[in-house]
């Protein structure tokens, strides 16, 4: 039997997701995309019947509605629990913090996060490395081919977007901390650069990324940047460079967050739709 | 003895020209800049003492004044043939027509074209090419990677932005006409397909890109597009793609030209430098 | 209705080219193969009814019979070619020579060059690349990674063989005369080099592969080569490096000749295919 | 102070290894390569002198002797262990096994494994692909290049190996298990495939490289392959391959091991010098 999917609020990206899903056959409800000129929504009352329940990514801004920018009108998550039942239904939602689940389990319901899982991390660490090449493209006035590129980190973000870099010409070294770390970004093609001994080599770059989740770029460091280096912070808060710093000393320093649902919400729902669809596999 | 050049007008890419000569230890002469604040500039009277006068890019619009968009006067040709002297000389420019060639020639400067240069086409391929991927990339809600990406012509363009859109994992088809094209094609591990065959099977991409300096797209063709496709035109006048078409069909076709100005002064200003250099070496 | 094709003689190839033929559903009469075991042939009067007749590559080694390396018995031209009727008939062989040519034509046959084609010597670039690798992997107690290679020669061969070292993660300069080429290595992600500028850099290479058809490596340049270099000579006769020097200075030089027969008939026998089927086309 | 290093026998790995310390400009004795003629060595005396003591990878075969297979003589490891002294020395050898390890410790040397870091895994990992890669150059009539290759296993070794393949032009597959290596494949450009779902796909590839070690290959997939397909098997004891099933079917079918010390044993050798510097800086 066909799986009916409520996608009820979120962003751009939960429309997309909506969609894909309606390309692959299933029934899907949607609700709190008011704001969408020309779009034909289900009721809230009709959603809730769906097998599986998305909630958006996040399920809350402020930890007491449903996160719904493209809606005209609030839902209480107190008022949206008693609708669902997790014995019938898959619900689930992104990043859950510990006290929405408990909120939530409280009143009954069981909520799956399907943006905790390592493939969803993976998965978004494409659209975030294109983000970061798209906005050094625009902040540069030099090709990235050619170009000196120093990647911070080799974790997801920072290993897929050596391999873009360098896919484009530009010259790759990558920093990293553990030994392994080092033996990989070299198995890959990349100049191996341990990230404490950044100092003294940092004004060679056009170009430096930051993915670590530290604040490396101080004022020592920024210093030595040649006229013209871009640096483009992938980081989460606080982020990993001091940008009242890179200010003073005239460095242009883009912090770049929240890459894949500003610059391929398409990509970032196919990577959602997937983990659902594995959730839904792994229950069986 | 250190060479002497004068940069005599142009956009930002003349600029970064004059101080990549600079940072090679050269004296550089600057004039037709006045716009922009806080340059030193010399006078006209000095600058065509040099030993090699640079003229823009083009080296005229209008066929009687010198291309200076970031100067507030303007600089007759006719006045400026007089100052300068071929045979103490090295006079270039950018693009120059055969009436702009005559003409100077009748006052007897002898042109030397720093554009017309085989090094320097494909030099400015390279920021064409990324300047078509960051069209494409500001331009859809998807990643480049995984996208089923058309290039239209197998020339110098098409093949530097096939090699890019593979390096950021796109899955590339290349069309041509030649058979020897469609053998590089295969050798540079794109799908390669017949120009004449395109019939039939645009429906399957995503993203399109017309180098081919014809119109290519036409109504037929346009209609088999899917939707959210977004064709990219790298066609010169009169362009690859029937706009008025690709509008009434909703589809999302961008016109993108002269780009390496645009997204790459520094490195189309680098691509000059090196070919005038080719030149004063070819003249021994 | 189903064309029907005569493969007479020739090394591996050609029998890859008979199974490919037939796998495109053709007649495939074989002919000049009888010291294969297991080989069902056909007579060489039923074989020239064909409507195509594919003579070896190279036609002919001596001049005067047909290249059959793997028969008993000879068959010379001036006994096949009152076989063989060129207005009924598409009649082609590979590396035609002058004399040969005009020995058929005086006969009344019209031979067709299938090797004498540029997508064929693109298509061959290809097993020649990948055999020169195996030649360098064979040689060698590195990895192609890492390793710094030089390839001296843009052509065909220069430029898969740069791709191909680069996507093993080598380091690769690639060496040439002309601007445009330089500018194609740079725009290639390789390093360019000045043929004429070799003197004073060989000393850094772990590989070098020669693919200009001229004496580069002499004395002076093998003298500079450091221990453990190899040098892989891809050039035709009288080949590119002074091997007696080589020997002499024990530095190991490998003339590898001849590669896509030896190292991968089966694409080799693609690719004759494909100008075969490329020739038909054009003539309708 | 310079650091003395012994190399007391191995194979011809640890023979680079002496140069490459050599050529770091350290003091280092060798010892149990007397039939290596040319070679001068030093006494086991001396040798047992140094500062870093290097035993052989493995350090022993038999259990009771090191391995030396470039020595006409038997050095017993309870002879060795009474002239090694780990409080002053750092001793340390490859693949050292629990019962090895007991013996060691027993008569007061405490030996450190230089394999068994990940990092050595990982640059191992980079020999053993172009080794893989050599191999089915070697075994096959055709290209790398446009080869339809499957790597089963997103190990250090298939990862690096895809790469390879993908970087000569091959159309990789790569099968896991988990979704998060199926969505490194796919972030690392190639096609992912199920483990579980490999039935009913085999029989459209050219090239089959198992890196799992688990006896994946048996006779039901193993009937699927097409006529020419190539099996490289990679998987340590017993192997991932029935290979009498293959030799039945006619399948050729190569088991290729300890790969890195047979075709490059100057880059093994090199992988295991930045590990016993690794294991030098850890120590302080």
């Amino acid at each position: 039997m066909q799986t009916a999917y409520a996608v009820l609020g979120g962003d751009r990206r939960q429309l997309r997701l909506a969609e894909l899903l309606r390309q692959d056959g299933a029934q899907v409800y949607i609700d709190g995309f008011d704001s969408v000129a020309g779009l034909e929504q289900s009721s809230l009352e009709q959603a809730v019947t769906a097998d599986v329940v998305i909630l958006p990514l996040p399920v809350s801004m402020d930890g007491t509605t449903l996160y719904r920018p493209l809606s005209s009108s609030k839902l209480a998550l107190e008022d949206l629990w008693p609708l669902l039942d997790s014995r019938r239904q898959l619900v689930c939602g992104g990043t859950i913090k510990k006290a929405l689940r408990k909120q939530a389990e409280k009143a009954g319901v069981d909520l799956i996060d399907y943006f905790d899982r390592e493939e969803v991390q993976v998965g978004n660490a494409v659209p975030t490395a294109e983000g970061a090449i798209q906005a050094a493209m625009e902040a540069t006035e030099r090709t990235i081919h050619g170009a000196k590129a120093l990647v911070i980190g080799h974790g997801r973000i920072g290993r897929v977007l050596a391999r873009d870099l360098a896919g484009l010409g530009a010259l790759v070294t990558v920093s990293a901390r553990r030994f392994s770390d080092l033996a990989w970004i070299d198995a890959e093609g990349c100049q191996a650069l341990h990230t404490e001994r950044l100092a003294g080599k940092l004004g060679e770059f056009d170009l430096i990324f930051n993915t670590a989740p530290a604040r490396i770029l101080g004022r020592a460091l920024l210093e030595e940047l040649k006229a013209g280096c871009v640096v483009i912070d992938l980081a989460s808060e606080p982020g990993g460079v001091d940008f009242g710093v890179a200010e003073a000393l005239e460095v242009r320093a883009i912090w770049a967050r929240a890459l894949p649902g500003k610059v391929a919400p398409l990509t970032a729902a196919n990577v959602i739709r997937d983990a659902i669809y594995h959730i839904m596999e792994e229950r069986g």
